[in-house]
């Protein structure tokens, strides 16, 4: 709690001396102003991220948390539970979409077990933070404690401490966690006020009976927990999970430490919601890497004023779109750093006289 | 005009035995069954065109074409006509957003001349396919000879020729051409029969006069030079640009040489359109890299049925747009090539029975 706290107090704006000599070298350099479009904006909010008008990226590191959902009891999910420590061997043998994207773009990967309902067996490239065995089925109370939803938040925290010895100049959030859209439908729901039905997607695959059950056992968590929408903690513990906490907590972490966040999908975008309604100041940190398939996204995509970068009808998760994502930002960065400017390369800018 | 028929002749459609070897791959990867949307469809496109279930490339190139357009003399570009050689320039120097697009993604840049208003100074890097010095004003008369307009054609072709024996995976087109959105508005609204305020845009910055003007002006070259919808070389000749025919060909021996083509934004997208038009066998092998911010980009897209892979507001052409397509491409097809299938893996595949 007091790390969070702590966490919370030193995230501070953005650095507008970096940004205004971001924008004025943007405007120089040789092609008409604006014509780059997102990309020149990306370029000058990581200037004002990093406090430096001409940022280079080299350590890109994104974060695939891993956590159990007790609803998945309610049937909820496509795919059995047992996938999801699967899929974390996967992770750790590198045969799984992320990390063939983070080799793709050359980061670094981060899988922690924040939460997955077995025990895993030990591996020098998994990070052991695990805060329970799976959440609690919040049909039937709160998914978690207070406290543990904190301890998920600071885990993630400390997972990106550990890494910045290495260097961490980009950050990528990612998932995995059968039930997980059940509980990012959840917090949804409750931070934005939205209808549950509307921020309910099919998440692996779903059809029509199992996509109305979903929403009916998200309805029904909503009512037996009654999460509080003006105590993020109390969301996250009600009807959140501990990988979503834990992306919480690294969300939290690359703004204090003015790392760029790049957000995978709609999961990443659930602990967004909860890493913004804790502190206000994070939102300009935030990147939106794309527009996730699922429903709940571009709610919250909207609730948070992001515009995503891609729209690939991406709903893996993992981190897939984050990475695609840093892909785009690193281009913005090279484009600011490396293109050259009018007056180095001798061409004529715009004409100020009417031209007939 | 030979090698031009002999072409489209030779431009045969994709293989749906590689296509549906790879759609196996794609549903037996560690992943739920679609769940990487344009990332698996993409992949599938690049089987059938490469002619196996699991291509790569190494390859790319990306072919950035240059010209002069004489309509520029009715103050149709909020630049001036100079700034076509002195970009020339500047990519031959590595200077422009291409070069560090290029270099980011690791594709060749061609640099070629297909119609300058001037003599460029040689250089190793410079492929001179001049056609003439330029266009001619369009409102006054054809842009240039159907003669001429295959020329283009054909030079755009060789350009890909000549690489061949250095290897093309994969090619993305780009223009750089004062005064050529002008020339792509008039070809767009003459073979899709839209109107003309309806597919102009402000190029690289027009203000609403400006923008008024050039819409006044297109409608005078259609109403003077009477272009044949159903004539695509007489639509090039009469409205078109030297580079337009240019990238025309590149795209044709795109299709014949089984290469899959990543169009740029808008002007790409012109050619595009030509060169459908030319055959329609071409249009499996193209990938719309983005949707730019020039109106009539989005009604050719629609008119061909393409999605565009980003819209991230650019307006630069020179194959910037391509570029990051490019870098989708082949995420898309380490994806296929390197992910655990579910045996592989051990990871459970979906649940077939009801979950509750």
């Amino acid at each position: 709690m007091e790390k969070m706290n702590h966490t919370l107090g030193e995230i501070k704006p953005l650095d507008n001396e970096a940004m205004s000599e971001a924008r004025k070298r943007q405007d120089d350099l040789t092609k008409p102003q604006g014509s780059l479009g997102q990309l020149e904006s990306l370029s000058i909010q990581i200037a004002g991220i990093k406090r430096n008008p001409r940022p280079r990226i080299a350590q890109k590191v994104i974060f695939t948390l891993a956590g159990d959902h007790g609803v998945t009891k309610e049937g909820v999910s496509a795919y059995p539970s047992e996938v999801t420590p699967q899929m974390v061997y996967n992770f750790l043998r590198g045969g799984a979409a992320i990390n063939v994207l983070a080799r793709y773009i050359e980061a670094r990967v981060v899988i922690a077990d924040l939460g997955v309902a077995s025990i895993l067996e030990r591996h020098p490239d998994l990070s052991d933070r695990k805060v329970g065995l799976g959440t609690q089925n919040m049909a039937k109370g709160p998914a978690m404690s207070k406290e543990e939803a904190i301890r998920s938040i600071e885990a993630g925290m400390e997972l990106v401490e550990k890494e910045l010895s290495k260097g961490v100049d980009i950050l990528g959030t990612g998932d995995m966690g059968i039930g997980n859209t059940t509980a990012s439908s959840a917090i949804t729901a409750a931070l934005t006020g939205a209808d549950v039905a509307a921020v309910t997607g099919r998440g692996t695959g779903l059809d029509d009976k199992g996509w109305e059950n979903k929403v009916k056992v998200i309805q029904k968590a909503l009512e037996r927990n009654r999460p509080d929408p003006k105590d993020a903690i109390d969301v996250l513990s009600k009807v959140g999970g501990l990988e979503i906490g834990g992306i919480t907590g690294v969300i939290l972490a690359g703004a204090r430490y003015r790392i760029p966040v790049v957000l995978d999908g709609f999961i990443s975008g659930a602990a967004a919601l909860i890493a913004t309604s804790l502190s206000p100041q994070v939102k300009p940190f935030l990147i939106a890497s794309h527009q996730s398939v699922e429903e709940g996204h571009r709610i919250i995509l909207d609730h948070l004023g992001l515009k995503p970068l891609l729209n690939l009808g991406l709903r893996l998760g993992e981190g897939t779109g984050a990475a695609l994502g840093i892909f785009l930002v690193e281009a913005s960065l090279k484009i600011l750093d490396e293109m050259a400017t009018f007056s180095e390369a001798g061409v004529s800018e715009k004409e100020d006289v009417p031209q007939k």
